[in-house]
């Protein structure tokens, strides 16, 4: 058992769709309301299970859109109903985590939060554990503080955070400051960051005390932090938090945190690094979720799906079966069909990451109606 | 126009369900109703028009099962009642045709009758008719001919004629004797064949005085001419056909008509061949249909399917589309995709051969449901 970490607050953005699963992942059925993993539950709800040891059930909050609201609660039936934040329109991830800084800062002025995506996997969760609470303990130091995952392969598929000094706070001896983030790099670029042993992956959490991250935001951009701060002020009473939200939150700077946030405090020396030591994946298509769900094990087929009823011959890849209909694969090496009631995709893993070009492609062409 | 043969009677064994096929063709949707070849036609209506210039629409009689009546009677609108041969199970390819042929043959003791597949896709119908006008003509003297079809490529995939000496018969210029039918060579093999002009595609097409063919299957199977012989008698008469039929086909035995007619025809000399100049393929899986669908452009991607809804990036093959669902193809090549209500299958042109053992499989683990 892990001590609770009693200053910390956890939030977790839920909001994207996550294109490049389509059609497993649509407008109304987003990546964090599946299970990816097999382990029965969805991924918020793994989210929920890995942060409730270190908070208690009363201290994470969600941060997700009103149409996700039922799901939400059904999938988390212990989170508290006023820490459901609730988005009327999606304005990208500085709104939604400066939005829950905000309310929990006038709740809780020293309180510590930690933003965590709602759609990732993460295994081994005593390193998970570690890696915040030494992220804790630096960001009440008053830094603000990311996990980077220490990578096991040349990955061209995430960014990365450069690691400069080390800090030498105490209980956080594995911290360090940010020297800067770079993009995906090519797979040359990425096979150095590997032997260097100096370079992270980006997984987009972020600890920091509510009142240093608000700072931050109102330096970069003061008309996000000044919508941020009203919202916060009238959202704990239920007759102003309608007209102030409806007013407020549709105009805010659509920007992601990235931006707002992370990298100007990296510039100025204000944003460290814990190595997270775990396994991680953002899941980002399906190659990814192919390889989650065949154990490493190379000529596999991955299925996924409570009914599946497949017959293959000579298949690796992926299949998701969200329907009842029998699924015969023969002789297809490194696929992925994902079946559903209204659209079907076959791809491979080469090429899982063009999904996102067919969800543009539908948009575009009116048929929507399968997004 | 083609002039009709006065005294030619042609019959459609409607039969096989073409499990290679599957899902799309079922044992209630056998590949002779679907429209493969996007003619808007299926393929047993195909068959009746190729067929209804040489005989009328009166002169030709189809073979079926009990359970496809009505759909073979909405296919051919124009069939007389009397011409519809009604199986009450398969035995296989001698009993239908026999049946058909012992029928006629007491209806018209002189008839001819051709036998033509319900199930093959046959283009250039001025060279198909020419080939029955000059197999009508070798049938008249006595002989039973075959038309074989003249090889276009190395086809292992199909079964050989071998010509033997000419005939020289007046009218049918083009007419041989059969030496020998051979297997499905392998590929050095049909090289030879191809080179050699001296094979043909075996199509499984007879033509022949229905006296002939009854002694030949006599000779051969005495039991199955009998039993035959007996069901003819009684056909036509409504009170005695039932009982007849109920009693005497189930133990007709169950035998190709190449094991009782053709082979043992070849080998006393009394087996001719005509060979046919014009495009056929017995649409024999996956691979071929692609082929027969792409109209031999290699990087195409064939549709089939009248509300198919198919986006498709860097694809090709065949996608089947029975349903109603977006269906989305990225970089998969020479793919096979066939989309059905309760089934569903994935594979490519070169395992298409494996299909049937896929059939095969879910008999054996009890889901004939979709079969």
């Amino acid at each position: 058992m892990v001590d609770r970490i009693e200053d910390l607050y956890a939030v977790i953005p839920a909001g994207g769709v996550g294109s490049r699963l389509w059609p497993l992942s649509r407008a109304d059925a987003p990546k964090f309301l599946h299970d990816l993993t097999g382990s029965g539950h969805s991924l918020l709800r793994d989210t929920w299970d890995r942060l409730e040891p270190l908070t208690g059930p009363d201290r994470i909050a969600v941060v997700t859109g009103r149409a996700h609201r039922a799901a939400v609660e059904e999938q988390l039936p212990g989170v508290p109903d006023r820490n459901v934040f609730l988005e009327s329109e999606p304005r990208d991830s500085a709104a939604a985590i400066g939005l829950a800084a905000a309310i929990l800062h006038r709740r809780e002025p020293d309180v510590i939060i930690g933003s965590f995506a709602a759609d990732h996997v993460i295994r081994v969760l005593p390193v998970f554990h570690w890696a915040v609470q030494q992220a804790v303990t630096i960001a009440r130091e008053g830094l603000i503080c990311t996990i980077g995952i220490t990578p096991t392969e040349p990955s061209v598929g995430f960014g990365y955070i450069k690691k400069s000094a080390m800090l030498s706070i105490d209980g956080a001896p594995e911290g360090a400051l940010v020297e800067r983030f770079v993009e995906k790099p090519d797979l040359d670029t990425a096979k150095q960051y590997l032997e260097s042993r100096d370079y992270l992956w980006n997984a987009g959490m972020f600890i920091s005390r509510a009142d240093v991250l608000l700072a931050e935001i109102e330096a970069n951009n003061p008309e996000l932090h000044a919508g941020l701060i009203e919202l916060a002020e009238a959202w704990d009473d239920r007759d102003r938090r309608g007209p102030v939200v409806d007013r407020v939150w549709p105009k805010l700077p659509k920007i992601a945190i990235d931006y707002v946030v992370a990298e100007p405090a990296a510039e100025k020396g204000r944003l460290a690094v814990v190595p997270g030591h775990f396994d991680w994946d953002d899941v980002g298509d399906f190659a990814s979720l192919a390889k989650l769900n065949s154990h490493g094990r190379k000529n596999d087929l991955a299925i996924l799906g409570e009914n599946a009823r497949i017959l293959s011959d000579a298949a690796s890849g992926i299949v998701v079966s969200h329907t009842q209909r029998v699924i015969s694969l023969i002789g297809v090496k490194d696929i992925v069909v994902v079946d559903t009631p209204d659209a079907l995709l076959v791809t491979t893993s080469e090429h899982a990451q063009r999904v996102k070009g067919v969800v543009d492609a539908l948009k575009l062409t009116g048929r929507g109606d399968v997004l």
